[in-house]
């Protein structure tokens, strides 16, 4: 075993802080990384704050990963040390249901592995995530990442992009479609992107009006200011496919309105509460809502090399470690422009 | 004008009694029917009670209208003078907006003329419904009706039938399917029949354990007693595709347990408030929940087509028309199997 610096939350009420963990060393098939970029999603500070009750302390969160390979196991033909590579929220799953056969682990029928708070399949314990120097994990959930592109910002394509790629993907979004990215955010601010680069009609929909400019930026060809009555309104039974990536409570009657006619929505976004749904708001039209978990391994690679060929990364905010605590403040406040990216070299 | 018997709520608590409408004088696209036989759809009872707040008095009920052509406009040439002949849920649309020349006229952008309490696109006033001797449309809302099958078992089709069988293709339910039908009413009862003739595997979701006869008469290949904690832990992440006819108060998220990955449930029930949904159900297993209305008047008659050709109607217990307030009585404890048929002749 080596021991790994690390920063973990010890309580939901205490500051993560330094802490060392012990990585395996690496098993035949395993891949380790030096974890260069690690990116600060909300579920980490869902989790090292037990907001969904079912932490496991000490929590390490982490699960944007970017690195080099600096050691394989005897039997890795995927990798070799010095490759730039990536770990997501999956580090296993059981491999032999239909939805692994099919590619889609995150839907593991066995439960997939999380890359941390998860229960390593050989009982050995929990997983630690990418706040932390090094990583082990077996080749099959390790990404290549291209060279191409800033690293930094890479790193939050690992959830961030995927959680939106996968959807707009799954529900063919393309040229000619009205699309509506519901909420800026570093789940939004990817679905813009990925969402103009697809050749769509891209629109943000956002109730703060200080998003304008930056919708426009990322590329959106439309602003709605969703408080704005006439707004609003001017959207009702407009769009052919709108991404909810929206955390907060907000009302899906509301957003079904403005799809058209077999129009669909997808929630990537959890609210607190369950949402009052009307059957009206599906009914008249034919609508659905949907919802969608990051993407498997087979797209996520896809989706880096997307990324790597149409030259898209995240909007980020470079961190010391140190910086973890306040960040998760600000991120509390919405106050991220459009991720945080802890440098690992920091620590 | 033309002096038309009918029967007709005069307000919210008054029973129906008999009144006399007027139909006008066919025009040159019109259809003249002489009503046989009209179905009774709980929606019948909604509006004679007002329980939706948009009755207009007197109303007289009825959509699920079949009879015999006795005049023709001077254009009319779908049909002629003897022929069988329906009447569904719309007796009007725009037909220019893309939702019409796409056969959904259900979805009319100016809003679908329902074949009662709606408002005629001439201000010539409210419509009338089957509820009455006679009623005239313009030909393209009625529909031909096979000789081949029993006429006062085929009214339902109009409602009920299209209902369940529109969201079924529009799904693509078929071969190599699971599929669960929520509830065993009127719709529900159609639902099984269709599904099984696709050649789904369909297993009735029923919390009545009295249903369960019926279910395999009907052709169901599973009964699922969903108030049985072991029974619906069975079909946990079991179906395909789950078709809620269900209009009293249930919990989606239950249910959407029971789909798989990609699942889909679609809603053809109106509950009475609005069903707290946890964006959760969705988003693990990538679910959808949809809804769907009736059917447009191309996939109308495709059905009453696929009916005639399946040997496929609705079970129905045929009343008088002066039993309708008695029916009224029976639907609300449920005491309908399937579907109350009034023979007009008893008018």
């Amino acid at each position: 075993m080596n021991p790994t610096k690390a920063y973990a939350a010890h309580s939901a009420t205490t500051p993560l802080e330094p802490w060392t963990l012990e990585r395996r060393n690496p098993k035949p098939h395993d891949v380790a990384l030096e974890i260069l970029f690690c990116g600060v999603c909300h579920s980490d500070l869902h989790f090292a704050r037990n907001d969904w009750g079912m932490s496991i302390y000490p929590v390490v969160p982490g699960h944007e990963i970017v690195g080099r390979v600096t050691a394989v196991g005897a039997h890795v033909k995927k990798f070799k040390v010095g490759d730039l590579a990536g770990i997501g929220c999956l580090v296993d799953s059981c491999r032999e249901c239909d939805n692994c056969k099919d590619g889609l682990e995150q839907y593991c029928a066995e439960g997939a592995v999380f890359s941390y708070n998860g229960m390593e399949r050989d009982g050995s314990g929990v997983t630690y995530g990418g706040y932390s120097k090094s990583i082990v994990c077996h080749e099959d959930f390790v990404l290549k990442i291209s060279d191409k592109l800033p690293l930094d910002a890479v790193a939050p394509l690992l959830c961030a992009g995927i959680t939106t790629y996968s959807p707009l993907r799954h529900w063919k979004v393309g040229k000619g479609m009205k699309v509506g990215i519901l909420g800026l955010g570093g789940l939004g601010h990817m679905g813009v992107k990925f969402a103009v680069s697809m050749g769509a009609e891209v629109t943000m929909l956002s109730h703060s009006p200080s998003k304008q400019a930056d919708a426009q930026r990322l590329g959106a060809h439309k602003f709605v200011l969703t408080s704005d009555e006439a707004q609003a309104k001017s959207v009702m039974g407009y769009f052919d496919f709108i991404l909810d990536t929206v955390s907060a409570e907000h009302d899906y009657n509301f957003y079904l309105g403005m799809l058209r006619t077999n129009g669909k929505m997808v929630c990537v976004g959890v609210p607190p509460n369950p949402v009052p749904l009307h059957s009206m708001s599906l009914i008249f039209g034919r609508k659905s809502l949907g919802g969608s978990l990051i993407g498997g391994l087979p797209e996520t690679q896809e989706m880096l090399d997307y990324c790597a060929e149409h030259n898209i990364v995240s909007d980020i905010e470079l961190i010391r470690m140190d910086q973890i605590n306040e960040a998760y403040e600000r991120m509390l406040k919405g106050d991220v422009r459009y991720r945080f990216v802890i440098d690992m070299s920091t620590l």
